[in-house]
């Protein structure tokens, strides 16, 4: 196969990411449950808009990168809810695996840089990586605040938990972890979150 | 306002991309219509992947950008069909204004430079520009030849619209324009274009 019907292929493969689908609720249309490729599209646009507020300086291409790739392992492995304390190690091993699936079908240098910037990201400990884990920790929370806490509700989520699951934003992002304590303050004076 | 808030309150606006519905139909979900969110990660995504088709050197974090943002002004003018003539000039002023009231709500230095990447996308001139709309029309054929021609059929395309629409991939890629032809001609030969 020649290098562009092998991205083709991957290309194509990567259509079924829109049918995996989350916890959030899409606002506008008939409530529907939003899927890992929309999700991603609009992650990657708010590091466009939100990079001045990273800790530390960040390549926001490279975290844009991330963002765009970080969730196509689920084609293979599925979304975990991120309150979900149960699957972790398994999951782990699966979207590894996926990862080699994927990014193996890819022209073989093209291929391997693009799998070291997925696990950069799972790993979470470059600046990028830390600033790209913040930001897909802190959109289903305002998506979700503005749906009138739809998920949580849904899922019986408590403060405790909500504070517990993404305080690590503030490793990304102090100004926005500052923004998400008050949206988890506001949601549990709503009786969204559990008190 | 702070930056913030201003920042944020266009992300909680961008979420209504979710609910424009495209021509193209999710090959693996239940042949749903996609929507301009999930083909805006989608192609993104491309142009990451296919940056060594482009004609001339482009600036793939620039590409990206362009393609992650191009369509949000369908949130207020809808999304028009490629192969719809008649629509173009009153679409066309919708889309501007869409443009300007979406970027206007960030803070003025942002709001302006990305309001400004959004008219190189559509003046098409820039070698960014011209390599990101060659993606942008490629996708929807792709797709649509893994679907069986479904949107093709369903609007009864011919191949000679296929060919006078999309030759303007082209300028952004020869490559790809190469592919493209040879798509349109086997669809063709399938019975999905008219010949």
């Amino acid at each position: 196969m020649s290098r562009l019907e092998q991205q083709l292929a991957l290309l194509i493969e990567l259509d079924q990411l829109k049918s995996v689908l989350r916890r959030t609720r899409v606002k506008s249309a008939e409530g529907r449950l939003e899927n890992s490729a929309e999700h991603s599209w609009h992650v990657a646009l708010m590091a466009i808009l939100m990079e001045e507020h990273a800790n530390e300086p960040v390549d926001v291409a490279r975290v844009v990168k991330m963002l765009l790739l970080h969730d196509i392992v689920e084609i293979d492995a599925g979304d975990t809810f991120v309150y979900d304390a149960v699957a972790s190690a398994e999951q782990e091993e699966k979207e590894l695996a996926a990862a080699k699936r994927l990014f193996g079908m890819l022209p073989e240098e093209q291929g391997r840089v693009l799998f070291e910037l997925w696990l950069e990201f799972e790993a979470a400990e470059s600046a990028d990586a830390k600033f790209a884990k913040a930001l897909d920790r802190l959109i289903p929370m305002l998506l979700n605040y503005h749906n009138d806490g739809q998920s949580w509700q849904e899922h019986g989520v408590t403060r405790e938990q909500a504070l517990t699951i993404n305080k690590r934003i503030g490793l990304g992002s102090e100004v926005l972890w500052e923004k998400a304590q008050q949206v988890i303050a506001e949601a549990t004076e709503k009786g969204w979150l559990k008190a």
